[in-house]
């Protein structure tokens, strides 16, 4: 069956093309099976970066889910799809890894269009419950006999839709099967109330031995009749509690099997083929480890190498590529030098202390520090009582991430005007990670928010000054966004008019350049570009772009063309906003807007995407000179294009 | 101290002018007062309308927390506001009701300038006690020894952020009381597990005296040693499990006391006492009857008179008013005749299956309906796993309460092409209920939603129209949005171009007139009004707003001015939007976007609100007209405004 003959073991990942490849193994197979593939993660990911540490961690529950569920007859939903590699590899995409994540190669998450064995694409957390709920009742109310599977970690669980989904699971009573992933993380380790409770069922030492005790201590007293009944069942449930406590989720009427070993194919098979039976909802709390099998990711205390963003050293787990001054690292210092000055500032994360530079706040100042596990919305609103007890909270959060709290920061935040900072990392296009880990959406969602201002710098020394300005605000909140990636060096500007920095000025005024953000170094390449046709071009940075500073209006006036430039959503973008500011002022220079046209773009890089939307100086100096030489050409009646 | 002389009773009520003087009443009188304050509320919300089953129910609770907690040195914080009118009467406001939820008048929500007593704002359920997180924990930060008490329904736990929030409460430990009012309802009763499990609580037996069996049944058996103990605290506990279920609040970790009688004074305030000196977080399990105390409430099954929209007869609990047709009914009644003709509709509610209209479903087809308790963001997603399922759902819900599953709608459904159409009711300015129940943000921040359709329906006949062609859509996902109240008369089209319709044709083309969704009747207006100052005026209803319909570029070519009218934000409205498009197109006619300005607005009737904001045909044609003036004097320099 195996092309490959350098090793035994690798003869039985070789021939795995599909699940059902799978079933024909024998247990010492599947062992030698799980140590191949972790071998082949480890080769892979070394060499192109992703998710590392949540995929060895789930080898063995793949496999044995696999054995046991007919996909895709049968579903299985991945949450946070970043866990779904070892499904790749049994599902005939083992040939894509050497492509991983990169542009036109395998998508480091499910994707429908690669394989009929997937279905959620979305890379956000705690969402595949309710997936699961709506896949099983309409399989019930079609009268389909499929099972629906659906793999959660612990840690997805602190998120609150996990709650409303295993709620409704709870009284839908339909045939759906869930694998608690716990291995006690998320990317730190897993916090609040149900992680210690988790913690507790993990810890079980067995309670049989308990039990026999308490039936010779019941043995010699006559209990007869129907009481007696209750008090034998009742004993053996508070024997049972004691010792291994009852799990919540049957308080919430949903079966519970556990805890199983997850790195034991055959007691997972077991506990799956179980669960299978019910034909009603089951939680198997399976109970492996983060990086499991790969020393260097499990001696990694901070994230167990979560996801290594590039190529690392396979003897090492360290990255290779040359470290470099990153967005985060300035956000972490500067947010760490204001919290010395002020006693008020406090930092909140959600479960990514170290990805978003928190951890930095934490380190020194742990009491002033709360990480609410992988729940934005209680980020938020937490942060809005805070606000209300006289501090000034600081939210760290991925770009992609702060829209699960649209509806926190618009009423419980701003509607009180309340002083709560909110910083986005991988705003705009981020690449590898694809679509639904796009920062995009931030300026135009939360632009619609009134009292929110928005900060975008364009280099380390404005993320600093911005980040200063932004804690100053008292009555109301802030967010600063910004980009991926290393930071590049300083722009200064060469004046400022209200907040807007001018960037570039010329004797003609031709064209006004808004660059918004970290695109301010995109804009001065423009303007190069377009000057060396002869027009006159202005480059400026807002610095603030929500609300558009009216100093906007002032600056457009005697330019013949507006071009705003920003590395996110054009619907209801920054553009739109300047040019509703612009017509508001009464001034209506014709302008054009560019930034990411609608869509959910692809993973790639980051460079990539962007030249792949036409978000380069070459593409946007060509449109802005046919734009401005299309009013040339322009009577007073409007001349549509084509 | 009372200066009503009519009858006893009055005199306790007159008298409470702060929290500090029901600390001097005893008990009997705490029981008149009880009556007295519900006599007040019926009559004040029989003539004002308003929130009545929920103050009803919390009558006794509000009392008894009074007297134990020391407002507003310790934070009293209301989750869904609507049930703070108990806490209003009993801080200074009783004058206030003769004009609640009017215009200038006492809020129907806690507001921070009507009292210091009052903090969250926000009307939306679920929330309060991640506030309560936040003020617990900044009280403990700045070493404040205050207490903090949240107030939430059994209903609002059903919604993912009460999750987040006791996840975090229970590793915090800080001081924090939360009352669960658990009344078994939402508007309609609670569904889920929890709900279930809650009955189990409330239907705890008294578990003593089984536990007595039990002591005598060992208490002939020689049980010594460390052993000995373990066993007998077993026993105790699963005696508790069997007959009380131990509550799934403390396998978080959370101290539970209860189930209370929510309607007993002494009761409610013996069990605060003894919460509020554990100065560790803590529920206290309030059992009450939504509407209690007043019949037709009571016998009310829909919901306990929820929320009675305007006066009503105390003697029936009817409305006053003569019976219009809504908005809710025409959709309603569409769903329904949809759902005759095509088996894979299914419904979706979230805890609001009579005031969406989701109900007339429900009835005919209770097996293609789901509640899903007050939980937005897994009606989305839910309803995204029903599509793959190869169901195409209809969610329908408030507008204002779909800001809550923003990421749901963008990745779980958008991102996978999946055909669910939400229907969004409540739409635009909705009145009484002031800023938290606007529905003005939909079309901006859903308009950010690639491959989302969003249409806005004029009057009775279009949305019946374009709802079926919202169920249609099976490639992505679509939203019909409507107003409030009651359904005008049909406005008939001239004739269609695209999807737009066209209202109103001179031969002159001066204006053209864009007019949103029922806007359309106010576009109409404004243009006779225009028209009388000579100008020809075309008036375009789109009908779909998002993506805008390329038309539009069309028929804007030789007007002299486009205005687009809009009952939503502007700041990524349709207006932006209709301008990005017209600018794309390369047709730069000077454009105008009326809607609601940024802000949050205050509460009173729809008519007045909108008056208020300048949005009534007088204003808007005045406004046109002064600009079309305007671009008559203008030189090809633009000539800004002051």
């Amino acid at each position: 069956m195996s092309e490959r003959t350098d090793q035994t073991t690798a003869g039985i990942l070789a021939g795995i093309k599909t699940p059902g490849d799978l079933k024909r193994l024998d247990p010492d197979q599947l062992v030698l099976l799980a140590a191949e593939i972790r071998d082949f993660l480890v080769a892979k990911v070394s060499r192109t970066g992703g998710h590392l540490g949540p995929n060895l961690g789930v080898v063995e529950t793949t496999l044995a889910l696999h054995r046991v569920f007919d996909s895709p007859r049968d579903r299985v939903l991945f949450d946070t799809g970043h866990q779904a590699y070892v499904h790749k590899i049994v599902t005939g995409r083992q040939d894509g890894f050497d492509r991983l994540r990169q542009r036109g190669g395998l998508s480091g998450y499910p994707s429908q269009a690669e394989s009929e064995h997937d279905l959620i694409e979305n890379s956000h957390a705690s969402t595949a419950l309710s997936y699961a709920d709506g896949l099983s009742k309409a399989f019930t109310l079609r009268g389909e006999e499929r099972h629906v599977v659906a793999v959660v970690g612990d840690g997805a669980l602190t998120g609150g839709m996990c709650w409303e989904a295993l709620n409704n699971i709870a009284s839908a009573k339909n045939r759906l099967v869930i694998i608690v992933n716990d291995n006690g993380r998320s990317y730190a380790p897993t916090i609040g109330g149900l992680a210690d409770h988790l913690s507790t069922l993990r810890l079980n030492p067995g309670y049989e031995r308990v039990l026999d005790l308490v039936k010779n201590a019941l043995g010699s007293t006559p209990v007869v009749g129907k009481p007696a009944y209750e008090v034998l069942h009742a004993v053996k449930k508070g024997i049972k509690d004691a010792v291994s406590p009852q799990p919540m989720f049957e308080d919430l009427g949903i079966k519970y099997l556990g805890p199983v070993d997850g790195h034991d194919v055959q007691a997972m098979e077991s506990a799956l083929r179980r669960a299978k039976g019910f034909n009603a909802p089951v939680i198997v709390h399976a109970v492996t480890r983060k990086g499991y099998g790969y020393r260097p990711a499990e001696d990694d205390e901070a994230d167990c190498l979560h996801g290594p963003g590039s190529a690392f050293s396979i003897e090492t787990g360290k990255l290779l590529a040359a470290p470099s001054v990153k967005w985060t690292h300035v956000f972490a210092e500067e947010l760490v030098a204001i919290a010395d000055e002020r006693p008020d500032i406090v930092g909140i994360t959600a479960a990514m202390a170290e990805p978003t530079g928190i951890a930095a706040l934490q380190k020194k100042y742990p009491e002033r520090t709360y990480d609410v596990g992988i729940a934005e919305q209680h980020a938020v609103t937490s942060a809005a009582g805070l606000a209300m007890g006289g501090l000034h909270p600081v939210v760290a959060v991925y770009a992609t991430f702060l829209n699960r709290a649209f509806d926190q920061v618009l009423l419980d935040v701003a509607m009180h005007g309340l002083p709560v900072t909110i910083v986005l990392d991988r705003a705009g296009i981020t690449g590898p990670d694809g679509p639904s880990h796009y920062g995009i959406w931030d300026m135009s969602v939360f632009g619609a928010v009134p009292g929110l201002r928005i900060a975008a710098p364009r280099d380390a020394a404005t993320l600093r000054e911005e980040l200063r300005e932004a804690v100053a605000v008292d009555d109301g909140p802030t967010i600063v966004r910004f980009p991926t990636g290393s930071v590049a060096a300083d722009l200064p500007a060469l004046r400022r008019i209200g907040p807007v920095d001018v960037l570039r000025e010329d004797e003609r005024k031709d064209i006004l350049l808004v660059a918004v953000g970290a695109f301010g170094k995109l804009g001065m390449e423009v303007a190069e570009r377009i000057a060396e046709q002869g027009y006159g071009v202005t480059v400026a940075d807002p610095r603030w772009v929500r609300p558009v500073p009216i100093e906007l209006a002032a600056l457009s006036r005697g330019h013949r063309l507006v071009v705003t430039l920003e590395d996110g959503i054009r619907a209801g973008g920054v553009g739109e906003a300047v040019a509703s500011t612009l017509r508001d002022a009464g001034v209506d220079v014709p302008l054009r807007d560019l930034g990411v046209p609608a869509g959910f773009h692809p993973h790639g890089s980051r460079a990539e995407i962007l030249a792949a939307l036409g978000l380069t100086a070459q593409d946007i100096a060509r449109d802005v000179t046919e734009w401005v030489s299309q009013l040339e050409d322009r009577v007073t009646e409007p001349q549509p294009q084509a």
